[in-house]
């Protein structure tokens, strides 16, 4: 049972500026130097003994005793078999909006002639080869399977390998395997945790090595993306991962029962999921806090529920203005604005992963079929990490081809800045070549 | 003094698979114990004291004992009178070049219907505050301070803070400065090494807090940046960095003194830097290492070439498609390709920083003033990071706005992919808005 005590409203200017800084904080994240221990140890045992130890360490920690890593048609088309029309449809219609939504951010290469003989070009080039991290544990998630599969997709990178956790049965997912279907994606491998980041790495002999791996995850994922993009394995990620956030941003013409709904929505992620209210209504949020009770005592999952709403919080701002700062102080993975205006008020805000803008767009939306990416940066990464989008599975380059002509143009402003930095060799690299006779290249 | 001794040619095919690898692998880069113990303490210390152990640690290693950290008014007039006119031109001329490619990559939002009543947006935002490190030490480099400056400038972060060691005098470089001002750089900041790049992190009294620190350094500079990407400090980095490299991909039509000045002018940047040469053309190799011993003997920078020159690498491939080859698998910072129909074959080129395109596109422009960036991926890294552009001073974010009647239309996409991922309160954050009254909100 939650009940009204459990959830405190804070009146944001009685609070000194190190309560409010409090107030803000993230609740702390374990990388404990035996997190850090442990994911190292497995990185090491997956980088020298490949599948024997992916297979291992799958008995281990996924109670799951399999003997093939990767899926073979038979095993996919029985798993297919099982998917119901209903879901099928439901991830059909997230697919489309997704790809929609994803086609539209298609990257177009530049060339400009930035002096005469001097052509320079941007080009977009999809990444080779690419890991896709899919949580396992209690829930399913082919959501998330569409959300780096289509990119992937789209992008068109060559190498696409999804890796999940299996159950305890030694299956996976019949839902995560038909979204994989419908985005293309060949490669689909039974494991999870440290040892599936390791293992797209470093490449076993049933995983491919990939150049950049997604994805959410627990705490031992997060750990090997981290120490996996420093060390010798040369890999990127795609963004630091935290607990999973929602903050709504509401004034009196928010309506308490969505607005309870969504922050509910958002603590049945996990115990460690962070939900805030920020109102310049006291009305506004006592009736959200009623309301919380109400519709959490009504959850499936209500004790997880109950735990996150235990690091929530509730704050009543003097003004809109100030809700809008503490807002951007705070930098939400996900905001929700419920306000009369709310999309001339979100022009305003800059500082989240994404923006729910309206009475009558909820968060799941965005989890599942608005067709924006739900993977988003958290932790308050959202003041200097994009979210996720077709981009990502890109990289960009640049290309510039010089005349003889447009470098004697040049040659004058080169020469004098490798004077300046003492680099004679490069000067050299200018001189020697209008000094060669034309046509003796 | 240099000879021919020194620098082997290497034939492709006769290695074993293993002795390919080792002709390609990077030299290790140290991130010894006490290379990140050391940075641990330097970070820990400008945490907790701030200017004081900034100025500190630039009495220390900078050997410039100063009192004021940011240059004020009076300084940067005295410097800027320094800056004579034939440097302000080049200066100028770079900075024009750099502006208009840097210029014709402004992102534009996308804003999309992706099924009725629903509306997605994908917005770019300018980052609010950045740090820009300026390598100093032997060489002063303004041609960094504008390939830094000129995107921040033009994205319009609001704090743009440029870091740079001072001299033993205690001055900072006037070009530099000369720079910093044409791209409206107010604060200028007297430090460097890791105590700079967390000052940047944290903010001390003088240095403010920024969100991203951007531009390359030693290996104190690499290793501050890659612990304060994943500490509390919350910074994001632009990317992982190492020592440079170029690669030229040269047939028989290229001409062997202007290889040999390139291959030198990257020799000259540092004594790890990696200077390799791939070409079919047995007589190239041979022309290209006898101009590397006349040339290189001829250099100031001898020293530090010939170093370079120890691990450099002339191979001489079966054919030009092999060459293509090796030269995708190195993945090169730097490209120069100096072949017949050079544009031609670049376009089968995808895994390098930057590409110079034909026999009169010396490294050095780029360096300078073609108009591309030559803030690139060393390392490997030009697989899977990009070349730092105008983008990534921004960071993307997307909203979504859904109507009654477009929520309605998403509904049973929604509850049922919450259904299968047992997320119940998000199915709940749905069908609780439409049961409402409509105009109840
Ligand atoms: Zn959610
Ligand atoms: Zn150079």
């Amino acid at each position: 049972m939650l009940t009204l005590q459990d959830i405190a409203i804070t009146q944001w200017s009685q609070l000194t500026r190190s309560e409010q800084q409090a107030t803000l904080a993230r609740p702390e994240q374990s990388r404990s130097a035996q997190l850090k221990e442990t994911v190292r140890n497995i990185i090491e045992r997956i980088k020298l003994e490949g599948d024997v130890a992916l297979l291992d360490y799958t008995r281990q920690f996924d109670c799951a005793d399999i003997e093939q890593l990767v899926l073979d048609d038979a095993q996919k088309q029985a798993l297919l078999a099982q998917v119901s029309d209903r879901a099928k449809a439901a991830i059909d219609k997230a697919y489309d909006n997704i790809r929609a939504f994803h086609v539209a951010q298609t990257p177009e290469d530049i060339t400009l002639t930035t002096s005469p003989g001097v052509q320079c070009t941007l080009k977009y080039t999809a990444l080779e080869s690419v890991g896709l991290y899919i949580p396992g544990g209690s829930a399913t998630l082919p959501s998330t399977a569409l959300m780096l599969g289509v990119p992937a997709q789209i992008a068109g990178c060559k190498t696409r390998v999804l890796v999940t956790p299996p159950n305890k049965q030694g299956e996976m997912s019949p839902e995560v395997v038909y979204a994989a279907e419908k985005c293309g994606i060949e490669t689909l491998v039974m494991c999870g945790g440290a040892q599936a980041v390791a293992a797209l790495a470093y490449g076993t002999e049933s995983v491919p090595k990939v150049d950049k791996v997604f994805g959410p995850g627990n705490a031992f994922v997060t750990e090997a993306k981290q120490q996996l993009s420093q060390n010798d394995s040369g890999i990127s990620i795609d963004m630091p991962a935290g607990p999973s956030e929602l903050l709504v941003l509401a004034d009196d013409t928010a309506n308490p029962r969505f607005v309870a709904a969504d922050l509910l929505s958002q603590a049945e992620h996990g115990p460690d999921s962070q939900v805030i209210l920020v109102t310049p209504s006291a009305a506004v949020a006592s009736a959200v806090q009623a309301e919380l009770v109400t519709q959490c005592n009504a959850l499936p999952r209500i004790d997880i529920a109950r735990q996150a709403l235990a690091s929530s919080r509730l704050i009543v701002t003097q003004s809109l203005a100030e809700a809008v700062a503490v807002t951007q102080r705070y930098a939400p993975e996900h905001l929700a604005v419920q306000t009369e205006d709310a999309a001339e008020l979100s022009a305003q805000l800059t500082t989240a992963g994404s923006i729910f803008v309206g009475h009558y767009t909820p968060e799941s939306g965005g989890d599942y079929a608005t067709g924006t990416n739900h993977v988003l940066p958290t932790y308050g990464y959202a003041k200097n990490y994009s979210s996720l989008g077709l981009l990502d599975f890109y990289r960009r380059y640049t290309l510039q081809e010089v005349t003889r002509e447009g470098l004697a143009e040049l040659a004058e402003s080169i020469t004098t800045l490798a004077d300046i930095e003492g680099l004679d060799a490069h000067k050299r690299a200018v001189t020697i070549r209008l000094e060669a006779q034309e046509g003796n290249s």
